[in-house]
């Protein structure tokens, strides 16, 4: 008897909560058309028995990740992990001088490794997180975010992440959204992470994947990671990624660049309320300033999308009162 | 301020709740070993303070499909509803003549499609699965599962899901786990219905899948399903598929067949308090009883896994009062 009552209990409280919690939460965020675009949105689908109302089973949000939660200049993060982790196992790997890709890397010869174009990338991806279990790859990940730190601002990556969208993530939360990650980045690479720096568990971090293979070890089970790439979660990668592993379509989309376009575009053609966003990053003072001639994070055609459908889109610069959740000296 | 407040008595709530909450809705399981080695399990990681406790976040249970949670006699579910499909649209493909496969399967000569094995399913499900967006694929799945009834019970499909099993997941919730299905069946066939016959909602669902397309149609954006085989989540590809969608390992498995093996032995591997259980289906008058000689749902090396490692096995005609939540008229 006591548990039914305790049931009702949260019931009743988690309709409350999720009744809408007022935005003073957002407290990084300029007064200005973002943040009210935001808001308002909120404001429709938590209406119990407004015209837009949506059950939380269905508030669906997704994030894009890098230059969306966290930065991605100069270079990718995971590309300065990848890269870290080339250098450390190059003494190990004396036929990697013979591939001239992974030499130009190991050689920091940056320019060289770019003008491979995506392909170069995979190279140094599948070279350097292939090959051991996935617990390994955990470990390796977790010492690796928890000490290196970037070449400019000097901070831990983990500090690089943006403090109005981890005010934003909690308060869609605390309205009974699900917040969930889908990146082109590796899945592996961020769900160690996920938790503690953006509060999203494992299970809700889609991402790109590369094949395991599950074998006996020693009489124990383990999972082997291969150097074959299994989806690359981009660009039409991303609604085929929210298809496979949410399996329901999201009712807000927040992206930077034109990778997360057709994740717009999916979320946005749902029936009701529904809500795209673009963070056009405008801050050459506090952060970095690109769009459509960045080759990381080009954002061109999704800017011309966003004005022609009506998608809110973030000027950094005027809306963020802070960017980073400590100041950075850069 | 109230959020504060409101926050504080849902999480004051879910703590109380999440403390243990008895066996009693256990109602159609008999007292016996199977019964008291689930509640003991449960009893072990629910006690705050006690040496086996698990935070709920991580109370993760995963659980088999076909055999599991419902029938899978004399064909699993799926294959039927593959072949009403393959009759429905067998008119307008005349060119499924001409496939010696295809065309047993029209005529409904089970045992010539049988014999043709794994592959002769698989060009069924291809055939009939595919080539039409994922939207149009789930109100057929939808119109199916509300009709079709079984070929020896008359009951629908919906309707021979264990009441054990439905009590056994409720239980579980109640006590701070998050349940989830990992099956060999697709993925897309079990989410439009898992949440009202389950309660487990779609992005809890992780089974096989099929590549899809991102296509713009008339300015809208579509995916459409394509007539190759993404992922089987079978046998080894269940621990790769939790690794892949879940992204941490379950502190509980449930199966019925060799297909569920590596899943329970990947879960029931990690540290810490770890369950695995096997349904055996000993029960030729209330349902069907098979193991190692049945080639759909063959238990074989997993009874001898079970035995050696101490995992629960079930035996179906003993521990359950019931098998259906309605008495089945066979």
């Amino acid at each position: 008897m006591l548990n039914r009552v305790v049931f009702a209990a949260v019931a009743f409280s988690v309709a409350i909560l999720t009744q809408g919690v007022d935005a003073q939460d957002l407290k990084s965020w300029n007064d200005g058309p973002a943040k009210s675009a935001i808001t308002k949105f909120v404001e429709r689908v938590t209406t119990v028995g407004g015209p837009e109302y949506v059950p939380p089973e269905e508030r669906i949000a997704v994030f894009d990740n890098d230059g969306t939660l966290w930065s991605e200049k100069p270079i990718y993060f995971q590309l300065a992990f990848a890269l870290d982790r080339l250098k450390e196992l190059a003494p190990t790997h004396p036929e990697w001088q013979n591939n001239p890709t992974l030499k130009a890397a190991i050689d920091g010869d940056m320019k060289k490794v770019m003008a491979g174009g995506e392909h170069a990338l995979l190279e140094i991806v599948m070279a350097t997180h292939a090959g051991i279990t996935t617990q390994e790859f955990e470990s390796i990940v977790l010492k690796w975010i928890k000490n290196a730190r970037h070449p400019q601002t000097g901070l831990l990556y983990t500090e690089m992440v943006y403090q109005p969208m981890l005010e934003l993530m909690t308060y869609l939360r605390a309205n009974g959204f699900k917040t969930w990650i889908v990146s082109g980045g590796g899945i592996e690479f961020m769900r160690p992470w996920a938790q503690s720096i953006y509060g999203i568990p494992p299970e809700q971090v889609v991402g790109s994947t590369i094949k395991v293979k599950f074998e006996m070890r020693d009489g124990k089970p383990t999972l082997v990671r291969l150097p074959d790439l299994d989806f690359i979660d981009d660009k039409e990668g991303k609604p085929i990624g929210i298809h496979k592993f949410i399996g329901r379509r999201p009712i807000a989309a927040f992206g930077n660049s034109d990778g997360d376009l057709q994740m717009i575009q999916w979320t946005t053609a749902g029936e009701g309320a529904r809500f795209g966003l673009y963070l056009h990053h405008t801050d050459a003072a506090r952060e970095f300033a690109y769009d459509k001639n960045s080759s990381v994070g080009r954002l061109d055609q999704g800017l011309i999308e966003a004005a022609k459908n009506g998608w809110t889109v973030v000027d950094m610069k005027k809306a963020w009162k802070q960017v980073y959740p400590k100041a950075a000296t850069r």
